[in-house]
């Protein structure tokens, strides 16, 4: 996607094969910096301290810290530690697991000599594999826009989407997002409403950046506003990512999406998810009692950080010195809500029959790598 | 209710009568101000600008500012401008209209030269009446509380609440906070989950203030997080405020709240309105069709303010430059959705029959006063 008129990716490698560059996402939208990562260590403090986040990102950014330790010690030991330290990171998203057990298999039966140069391209394959599986989402996700639109055809689409599942959450394209950016790219008119999806408000800083950066219309609201938008015919389709979805199509996604999903359902809206197969989570079942909830700081409840009018970034408080607060991150939309999944390989609907289709098209092979 | 432990009314008029005192709640949480208004015009500043807001707040002190106006002309075309631009100055809350109505049919009545004196003390029963019809909501919601602890002996009851019906929306005890006070009064051990209440953060801000004031346990919460908690169980019951209920039982209320009795609804939690019968407007019958919703600055959400580290305030900006937003104020939750509303005349359906059997007790004495 674009960012100062120019086509980039979110996470880049060095040359040297020495370290990589992310996009530093806390400084958006505001300021456009990267960060370099030389060490498996820099990899978790970028994906914990969400200077990347997003579920394919952090898969990507994994994928990466672990060829980072292979050149630094490539030995089993090391690797099995530095993959433990990856995992452990962020809880919820299944991708990041889901990179670093298959970088880790494969390493593992590498001579140590020949894992450092191996894990390197294995991690650039998966960063490519994320940019040609969020094209196709986009193709597929397209012709549901294209369907509704031809019922409609005298206005712009209007697409809710929640938190930021966009280009910023991958390497490029974007999950949610996707199916509008391809729209754009086919002359399809479609307007985004951005929740600004508190409390990291990744909605009103990264979704709104990419899609000004991209110049697909958009406008940001509460996110208590949805709801009344689509109780009033101004949404005609949700559409958000995920972090984790369960073998009956419950879907973790971020906190905040169960309540847009009750909102479609009550008003006739399509909820759909976009879903790379790499957060599928064939062990899980139920996702209310199976799928870990991460539990983030107070203070990203209590506080908040913009900038000021004199260009600075300030951290103010919202609250009362002294209030407590409660911050899971992520909550699950049950499979009911959901009215289908986006996926690479098609559109299917959110049940286990749904899902092991796509697995049954490609003769059951193990997608998922695990 | 307590402020810096001294009770306290959110508006007290001066003894001279020639001005009426508010508590200035756009300074709350960080600084405790009040503001002094003389004129209608220094009253339609305060309720437009939101140093006052609350329903029943806005209708009293709409009141005060129809007797600053009465001393200043009661001639009779002095008086309907002066109502004309208080009704305009938020148009959401019935009570406003409601209290303005009632004040200049009396006024009518009276000789130009009683008008003044006559004014003060009307609006002076107003706030009387807003205290005593409050006390009584909390008589009412505070048996529904024991019942459900009955259940749940062991432990706190978790009562959510959305945007800020207290004690600081009143003039005094609250609406949907009455309940709460009052199990406090009781001995009944309450936690509250407070909705941080985007864009004007009015939960995080105010709610949360008055119950530490109060000394009530309670946890500010994204408004993202209520459906997870209700998912949980963490949530027994969800209590309201309104600005304007219809014939139906169709609830205006600050927007977000429909989100919250879908989770509700989903969840099998209780979903409770505390409603004066102020706020009922018989004239309406489709909530989503007729009732007017307010539609604030795009700079409340693009912008907040809050207490940076040096203790001043500060606004920052939290979007990209040139993000437009959109700020509808209220949303409507139908009648299908609520449990019950809770009314200084006891607890009903928040059905057309439920309402009428208010009226029906009271031999269609038009409570409304219209």
């Amino acid at each position: 996607m674009l960012l100062n008129g120019r086509p980039s990716r979110t996470i880049w490698p060095a040359a040297g094969a020495d370290a990589v560059t992310v996009l530093d996402q806390r400084a958006l939208p505001h300021r456009v910096e990267s960060l370099v990562l030389r060490s498996v260590d820099d990899a978790v403090h970028a994906i914990a301290d969400m200077a990347v986040r997003g579920a394919p990102l952090i898969g990507v950014t994994a994928a990466y810290g672990l060829a980072l330790q292979a050149r630094a010690d490539a030995g089993d030991a090391a690797l099995q530690r530095a993959a433990g330290q990856l995992e452990a990171s962020r809880p919820t998203a299944v991708n990041l697991a889901w990179a670093v057990r298959r970088m880790l298999a494969e390493l593992m039966r590498c001579p140590v000599g020949e894992r450092a140069p191996r894990a390197w391209r294995l991690a650039a394959q998966l960063a490519d594999d994320d940019v040609a599986v969020n094209e196709r989402l986009g193709e597929h996700g397209v012709a549901l826009l294209r369907a509704l639109a031809s019922r409609a055809p005298n206005r712009p689409l209007n697409v809710l989407t929640h938190c930021n599942a966009g280009w910023l959450a991958t390497v490029d394209w974007g999950t949610a997002l996707a199916p509008v950016y391809r729209a754009q790219a086919e002359g399809l008119a479609v307007h985004v409403w951005v929740d600004e999806t508190r409390p990291r408000n990744q909605g009103a800083s990264l979704t709104a950046f990419e899609l000004r950066e991209q110049g697909v219309p958009h406008t940001v609201i509460a996110d208590n506003a949805g709801g009344h938008l689509m109780q009033r015919d101004q949404v005609d389709a949700v559409i958000v990512g995920c972090d984790r979805v369960t073998a009956s199509g419950d879907v973790a996604n971020k906190i905040g999406t169960y309540l847009k999903a009750l909102a479609a359902r009550d008003c006739g809206v399509p909820f759909w998810v976009a879903m790379p197969l790499s957060t599928l989570d064939r062990s899980l079942h139920d996702g209310l009692a199976e799928i870990p909830i991460e539990q983030r700081r107070a203070r990203e409840v209590t506080h908040l950080a913009g900038r000021a009018s004199d260009g600075s970034t300030v951290e103010v408080q919202l609250v009362p010195d002294g209030t407590p607060a409660l911050n899971p991150a992520f909550d699950v939309t049950p499979a009911r809500l959901v009215s289908a999944l986006i996926t690479e390989h098609g559109v299917v609907p959110a049940t286990r029959e749904g899902l092991s289709s796509l697995f049954d098209v490609r003769q059951r092979e193990p997608i998922d790598g695990r």
